[in-house]
């Protein structure tokens, strides 16, 4: 029966997803996935001249790659799902964050100056890009002695990530693109710009990302300008309307509405950072739930009561209506996730478990993974910090590294590869517990994303080692039904989508029937072993043992 | 031109080595090597009801397979070398220890008698048994109550692998076979005794293995009694004239003349502990001369002068002419080695390194070690704790086990071969520096064995970890050598041997031409991972977390 869609629009890492979600049963009615044409650039730019080269902490992305991807994705999901939809509501966005573009003051970002697309500094930096680390560093620094307010909203300290720090590199490394850039806007805001012609902030990336917040707005230009001279136009290029995500900011522009073979004025909500889509469509609404997007890096993202505390310690970032209106929203992270099981079976095998493997067909991921799912609690003899790509939440130190202890000469490759499961399991009790200590519940965890979907054996051991239920995201792709959930929201009831998050996210999201539950004699052995980890990561990552750091420092010298 | 040889019998873990050595020129004439038909017993006793399976910690032998091997080595060897040699001037024995087996008064092991031989405790227990770890732990707990005079040489306490926790074990698992046992002695001691019908205790074992000094002799019936009641008789089974290495005990008996196509009444010397007969091997005969056995486990002998210090602190024992007459002998040792090694080869992989051997036709170990040579020191971002196989000096704590910090997900597997290599090194560092600290000059370092022979890499990372210059014994079979320079000895100058270690190490032993050479850019680097390394040791293995001993105990829970 043809009904009602709301298209999301998910801008990732690597392509771009427009999903077709029936806005009364949450069906997914239609895909399209287009790649960007250059990915991440991190060695050379797309320009004639290739010898352009990005240092070791660069990523960038070209914006020409969101746009054409965009009407890639849009033409294939409208066309594998035209049979079964009647109406289109509205749109949605969801972007990673912080992913940012200088732009002139009509929105064409400066790469697309030919005479700026030579340079490096004028394209998209993309949330991985880890070249402004100094400049977060000097960021902290000047704070903390200021006693900046807006410190106590990000426990752990401002990331080499965000936007100001990224800014601040601009700033020192090329200040005629800073100079010539009127924007510095969060893609996914450019995005929004673009297919409605009307320019916002989302106070979700403004927030979590922007240092921004509804009641004490930017830091002071007095506090940018004593980071740097250049810094005190920041402002400037930074500020704009900033609206909470999926408030409706405009209709489609004749221009894309012909582009994308869709109605002109069709109503376009204000973007959201991509894992806080996953929120609405785990089906989380209320204060207490926690998000955890299980990914190559893992986010969690708590809802609070509207009026709780903004001063969370050891957190990424706590923002008043930053996930969904009305609510207060936090936000902590884990470096690394996924990533590590990837670094662990490209690193640790060997000729048994790879026969094994290509005589039973399996990957060698699979092959370790079961192996691995043989222990038992405590069975590997290893206990391992999660900290291969630094640690996000409660310490903010990047330069931190993985450790494991234990080892023997009887220690298999898949005992280390069940060590980083259950690292990470440790590493999202830390967090669970340290929002718990600051008076803000956990009531519910819904997971989602790759390794919600496809990996039960790590799902048991984070119930087990948190000792609570874990819930699973009933969708596969839970960024891009939430960026349609956004899109049904922007339309409004009347429009065919949902006045209220509450309403479109019990509608639309939701979670699987099976959940994961904790096992209580599990849970006993992980007690004594999470002790062990809390013992550990406090020695290296809290002053007991600098030497993570000055390992780092010795490699990076030769 | 035919010449006069020295014949070494050099009883290894897996195998017999028979050698002829030139007593002149140190040339190797002929030599000859049989494994042990049972090899390492550490499954199922080789008896007709295979169903006695041994703990999991257990290592036996069956000195039969001594026997055999003894017969086929030394026939090969005389084969290979006949038209070499004109005369043979006397034979030496070295032996691993403490490998040890209970017998009766004339010499017959218990398990010889069928009424035995399915008991496992009749077995020889071989040196890496390590089934009386509970008796070790008891041993220095009690006599540091008492105050007990041995210790003072055994810095890191009594191991585990040593005569009177091995006797200790038997007393209370099978007190019927240590009634039985009219001896308890050491493997070598027992051949010697086959060989020459003389029974007699090297002072190397003794000293090493059996808590035994000229002075003092065996700790006290009282001591022993206090212990078990039943060790109170220990002492009448380890007692016998005690002999330095290579003192002559006696001539082979006419049955072993005929066995092994010998002249009867051969002389025979006192044996030696295996990794010890490579001191002289090594040409190392003066105070400060320090022999390193490099192979799947370190041992670090160093010579002091007569009447140096014997309460050195962290070493595995001091025994006055324990392993040259008139001098003091000290032992050290790192418990894993090239096995730390192996153990990365068997568990750090990827496809990519395993195809590479493949094509080039390397070993997967050849490919992994060319890469780790590639990196600069500080090259890996890598620290690793070698404690793989537990530490022996200078904690002497065998529940320890392997750590590594700094890894990325950018690590590769053959920077953690790398580190442990690294790691290694500062093991030894850690053992070098203790001597010296504690008064005993290490003015001279020859490695042997065979990552000495073969692994250039780890020679110079030793080289300039340590900061001094690293030599290598002439003979891939030092032991071998050093057992025929025992030999040289026993047969005294007026056999065609020699009068002194020093004419016969000088003669018979000796070094490679090539040394290698501390580089100072690289001890700089090495010199702060160093510092950082001792920082980790101390913290993981002196009481700052017992995250290891309880992660073992856990392990060993389920």
């Amino acid at each position: 029966m043809p009904d009602t869609a709301a298209l999301g629009l998910d801008f990732g890492t690597e392509s771009v997803r427009a999903l077709l979600v029936d806005t009364r049963t949450g069906q997914e009615l239609g895909v399209g996935v287009a790649p960007y044409a250059h990915g991440v650039i991190d060695r050379a730019l797309p320009h004639p001249d290739r010898t352009i080269r990005l240092g070791d902490d660069w990523a960038l992305q070209d914006p020409r790659d969101y746009l054409d991807g965009l009407i890639q994705a849009v033409r294939e999901a409208l066309a594998s799902a035209r049979s079964k939809v009647e109406r289109i509501a509205g749109i949605g966005v969801d972007f990673t964050a912080c992913t940012v573009l200088p732009a002139r003051a009509d929105g064409t970002p400066l790469c697309f100056d030919s005479a700026s697309s030579h340079q490096p500094h004028a394209y998209v930096k993309l949330w991985k890009h880890h070249g402004a680390q100094a400049q977060a560093d000097a960021l902290n620094r000047l704070a903390r002695e200021r006693s900046e307010g807006f410190l106590r909203r990000y426990g752990a300290g401002v990331s080499c990530e965000w936007m100001i720090p990224k800014a601040h590199e601009l700033a020192e490394e090329a200040p005629d693109l800073f100079d010539a850039a009127e924007k510095w806007i969060e893609a996914g805001d450019w995005i929004v710009w673009q297919l409605t012609g009307v320019e916002s902030r989302n106070a979700c990336a403004a927030g979590y990302k922007g240092c921004w917040s509804a009641a004490e707005g930017l830091p002071s230009d007095e506090f940018l300008a004593a980071l740097h001279p250049r810094l005190a136009s920041l402002r400037g290029k930074m500020e704009g309307p900033v609206r909470p995500a999926g408030a409706r900011v405009g209709g489609l522009t004749p221009e894309w509405a012909k582009q994308l073979e869709l109605p002109e004025g069709l109503p376009v909500g204000a973007a959201i950072i991509d894992a806080h889509a996953a929120v609405p469509a785990s089906g989380l609404s209320k204060p207490g739930d926690l998000g955890i997007i299980l990914g190559t890096s893992f986010c969690h993202m708590l809802l609070g009561a509207p009026g709780a505390r903004d001063d969370c310690e050891g957190i990424a970032g706590s923002v008043k209506e930053g996930i969904l209106p009305g609510l207060m929203g936090y936000e902590a992270g884990q470096a690394g996730g996924g990533d590590l099981w990837a670094w662990c079976v490209r690193t640790c095998g060997n000729e048994k478990i790879l026969q094994e493997a290509h005589t039973k067909k399996w990957t060698l991921h699979e092959s370790i993974a079961l192996r691995a799912a043989g222990y038992k609690p405590g069975g590997t003899g290893l206990l391992a910090l999660d900290w291969l790509n630094g640690n996000r939440s409660p310490l903010n130190r990047p330069e931190l590294s993985g450790l494991i202890v234990g080892l023997t000469l009887a220690t298999k490759p898949e005992a280390i590869y069940r060590a980083l499961q259950e690292s990470l399991a440790f590493g999202t009790r830390v967090i669970v517990e340290n929002f718990e200590r600051q008076g803000l519940p956990v009531s519910r965890i819904v997971t989602s994303g790759g390794i919600a979907q496809k990996d039960p054996a790590f799902l048991q051991i984070l119930a087990d080692v948190s000792g609570r239920q874990i819930e699973v995201a009933r969708s596969a792709q839970a960024c891009a039904v939430g960026a349609a959930i956004l899109g049904a929201v922007a339309a409004g009831a009347e429009g065919g989508g949902y006045d209220s998050f509450e309403a479109a996210a019990g509608a639309m999201g939701g979670v699987k029937a099976q959940s994961f539950k904790p096992q209580a004699e599990a849970g006993k052995v992980y007690d004594e072993l999470f002790h062990d980890y809390v013992l550990l990561a406090d020695h290296f990552g809290r002053g007991g043992c600098e030497v993570m750091a000055r390992l780092r420092a010795l490699r990076g010298e030769r």
